[in-house]
């Protein structure tokens, strides 16, 4: 007899922004039996049973995922990895183990050597906030964004349909990707944005030498080009540490691009300058209609 | 006896999101006596009536601007700096020359040469819009945002004054600066943000050769960054072109920040890039608390 999600004991490890808003679609969504917290702090499990987040919550992580039926790791990517390598023999046989980490080769990699009676998979949802922890969690922050799922070679189909389930159930769409083609991919599309912005606010901060008037003056266009350099630090450090080699080819094609836009300028060759300028009008209109 | 702004008449040259949103800025304050549209297009003019941006309009520029005491030009810089170079003798004996555009140092060079009757005064309202055009335009685009004035050494007080009661009538804050550091400083948190978005789109383009899933798959991270990419390309070129070696040297100021993440992404040196990327999270946070 398979489970229905709408039976399974669901365990959320980490009460930031993301594993708090996953509990609060959950419970707003009345999707599962039961929602678990696994927390650091005591204050923390307070404020989500306050919230309607969870139904329980605990300190100890072997308390909180000894009965359920499935564990999402909500915690930045490092943690993610050191609980893998220790949370095994604390599942029931058959738990599913899901991760929302933002690289997927390195978790996936470890969650392969996770004991026979474990059914993980690899997850990321494609979605997020400026600010972070559990006060600005809210239950539609998943709702219409894609959740990749990356089930192992070993997770059964039951398994990979009750993770299915947790993604429909916060009104997010499924994508089956390989992890070295997921990391490829945000490598371009996250973690280059994440660095040319850090490139905007550190070159800016070098030519201004201390000089606050350019910051003063400083409108939407710097403010939307550098919002993501704002991104905790160690989150960002995590996920460089595990897909270092992606986030290079993508530093290098973007180093190119601007070596080209250089010399167009230095030569002043205006036309050619303005095909470029061009072509990136016409794609970020086609993806940003 | 000095003209009071409330007895004026404006005409504002090029009605767009910049000088619709002037106009009508200026007649919700019935801030002067009248104002006065220019434009290409008939329906432009319509349009700018039927909104009740201004009193009356011409395709003419001469027309329109042969009885105000204060003209505003609010078309593209390229455009700005033709109007300049011959607009001179069809204003009358007093009447003040203001701009709104992007770059000042070519702009103040060629107010210098224009006839002794006119007096100019360079502009730069630090505000916008990633649309364009009258029908995006708004009565409350200028409120609170930070308006550059540039007088010439030849403009008289009485100039000046009328060019700071139009910025007060609109809501915005008056800031004095010199043409060169005007640019320099725009360069660095206008024009480089633009390059680098530019840099982000062309590069993922590059990366992602024909495949649309990163494409599908960009989250708010990479709308945000590339977001200027869709700027208007016309209006950029004439920007790229009149204030090409501060932007190359904000440029240079990039790759060479861009150039030390790669080598300490290359070699490893995690400690090293974590006080790159903290330096970037805190000035960020500063700047946009």
């Amino acid at each position: 007899m398979e489970l229905p999600f709408s039976d399974a004991r669901v365990a959320i490890v980490g009460l930031g922004l993301m594993g708090g808003s996953l509990a609060a679609a959950l419970k707003a969504a009345r999707a599962c039996r039961e929602v678990v917290g696994v927390a650091r702090r005591q204050t923390t499990i307070a404020t989500a049973l306050t919230f309607g987040f969870i139904d329980r919550g605990t300190l100890d992580l072997a308390e909180g995922v000894s009965d359920v039926d499935m564990v999402v790791l909500c915690t930045p990517v490092g943690d993610i990895l050191d609980k893998i390598a220790s949370i095994g023999p604390l599942l029931k046989p058959g738990c599913v183990l899901l991760d929302i980490g933002s690289t997927k080769q390195a978790i996936c990699q470890a969650m392969a050597a996770l004991p026979a009676h474990v059914q993980p998979v690899g997850g990321h949802p494609m979605c997020g906030k400026e600010s972070s922890g559990l006060t600005v969690a809210e239950a539609g922050l998943y709702r219409g964004h894609v959740f990749v799922l990356i089930p192992l070679a070993r997770t059964s189909l039951s398994a990979q349909r009750l993770a299915s389930a947790l993604v429909a159930a916060i009104g997010a769409h499924e994508l089956r990707l390989e992890p070295a083609q997921h990391d490829r991919i945000v490598a371009q599309i996250s973690h280059l944005p994440y660095l040319l912005s850090v490139t905007l606010v550190n070159a800016v901060s070098e030519l201004a030498a201390g000089d606050m008037l350019p910051w003063q003056l400083a409108a939407g266009g710097f403010r939307d080009t550098s919002r993501v350099a704002a991104s905790d630090v160690g989150m960002m450090a995590d996920i460089i540490a595990t897909n270092r080699q992606p986030i290079l080819e993508s530093v290098h094609a973007a180093q190119h691009e601007l070596a080209q836009i250089e010399q167009l300028l230095n030569t002043s060759d205006d036309a050619a300058l303005q095909v470029r300028l061009q072509a990136a009008r016409r794609r970020r209109r086609e993806v940003f209609p």
